[in-house]
């Protein structure tokens, strides 16, 4: 038992045998959209968590890890990023990190869900405060539908923010889904995307992998970080192109003109240094 | 309230707010040693736990994390580590790690409670396949006591692999003990320490870093790595020397005669590559 003089959010994540857990205060928000329902909790130490049908979604204190880590080295990889495509990312805190790149002209985001935004706005304010910059546009749409209908070659970067792949995400993990994104991205664009635990689900990391390659994502990179309301606490971002994808372009990351918390050159080169345990299985996709 | 129809091992750090949970089968061992009570539980998807006083210690499923962790960075970064020394390191993984090296000349290992490693040898016999190297003394004493008496340049490298900084490990935080290590380590000795988490226990870091310094360890290096058992699933350990420390020895590492599922030299720099919010904090300490 978790002692029971605190009021505890809980996350079992069974299937891996684990569970985390956040003592918190009170419940601040609560809406059930058309998709899922969203909670906003005050904890004790970890600031407001924002939970999606019961699984911890960002704390106001751990959440850098993963909003840089899902943009910096994306944007610090392809040599040129003026256009880019959010999918999912409706707390707006990607949206954030991206538009600190002065070379960003247009940030497009497409979140299903306005819930998640307007919980966000209330209770997140520092990630939404670059959401009136007018190189953002947000909207309320299936991600899918967007990339789908998408002119072909209008983006340079595509960001796949997204719930696990389970429910409303589960199509943004799919073959059909990879192939829109290709076309969708422009000469050397490139695609990142959440990837889960390397160590909870790294058969789940290397199907990505199969389908993106199949999709003609032939060109992939791994990254691997730390992120403890995650379960296990440590988690990942997968980039894949049609195109070789070149090495981080440290000069201009190193003269990033933003203060960071986690992102620097050479957290982007640790990232990418793969445990074996995870290389030899992804070594192994490319083999098939 | 966890899933009710599971038995939950659970380890709250309610001063950081959070908890981390394991589904559990059933107590495979129970001692209360002199020093504090060692358990082990079978889990369903981490294979064993042990725990002291409580406190989840190992996995059979991801403790070659921190043991990796805490052996090859710094046994690839001592110019020619012949005679180490582990201090606590009871279950014996560090120990086999360390072992692994064909250089190292001689391992004595002194944890303070046998206990724990009549426990691991029970249920982690993988962590314990070279206990009976040649190489290897293990005794069951003061470790404190042992370093404060040990004949002044008689250690390459001196790996502290403690319990946290309460009850029989604290002194092993302390300055006493790290001048008493550094008139025991020879000519570019090197002492590593596990040094907590960075998200968690950052002023511990930076007061580690302190002490070190004080006691004549003028030279640190600190690396992190993930470790989901252990609170918020990220990890610290600390190298400290009185000469400059080195670059890591990448040709040797790479060319390293064993199998590893966490440590390259990819994994090693990564783990150097310290985020902002920790390198701007132990950067003020050496200004202090």
């Amino acid at each position: 038992m978790l002692p029971s003089d605190k009021k505890w959010f809980n996350e079992a994540t069974l299937e891996c045998g684990s569970a985390f857990s956040l003592t918190i205060t009170e419940k601040l928000f609560e809406e059930q959209s058309p998709f899922q329902k969203v909670e906003v909790f005050a904890t004790e130490k970890f600031g407001n968590l924002m939970t999606i049908d019961g699984l911890a979604m960002l704390t106001t204190r751990d959440n850098f890890l993963y909003h840089e880590m899902m943009s910096h080295p994306v944007l610090y990889t392809h040599p040129a990023p003026k256009r880019v495509l959010i999918i999912g990312g409706g707390d707006c805190g990607t949206l954030h990190e991206v538009l600190r790149h002065p070379e960003v002209e247009q940030v497009t985001q497409i979140d299903i869900d306005e819930v998640v935004t307007k919980a966000s706005r209330l209770f997140f304010p520092e990630l939404c405060e670059s959401n009136d910059d007018p190189r953002a546009t947000l909207r309320f749409e299936d991600g899918l539908k967007w990339v789908k209908e998408a002119a072909p070659g209008s983006y340079d970067v595509i960001i796949v923010d997204s719930t696990d792949p389970i429910g409303p995400a589960e199509g943004l993990f799919g073959e059909a889904f990879y192939r829109d994104c290709a076309a969708a991205l422009g000469e050397n664009g490139i695609l990142v995307q959440q990837s889960e635990s390397p160590l909870y689900h790294l058969e789940l990391l290397c199907e990505m992998n199969r389908f993106m390659g199949r999709a003609g994502l032939g060109h992939r990179q791994t990254l691997h970080f730390p992120q403890p309301v995650y379960p296990s606490g440590w988690w990942s971002c997968t980039m894949a192109s049609r195109s070789p994808i070149g090495a981080p372009r440290d000069e201009a990351a190193a003269a990033r003109p933003f203060d960071t918390l986690y992102y620097t050159p050479g957290t982007h080169h640790g990232g990418l240094a793969l445990p074996p345990f995870v290389s030899r299985a992804l070594a192994a996709v490319y083999e098939e």
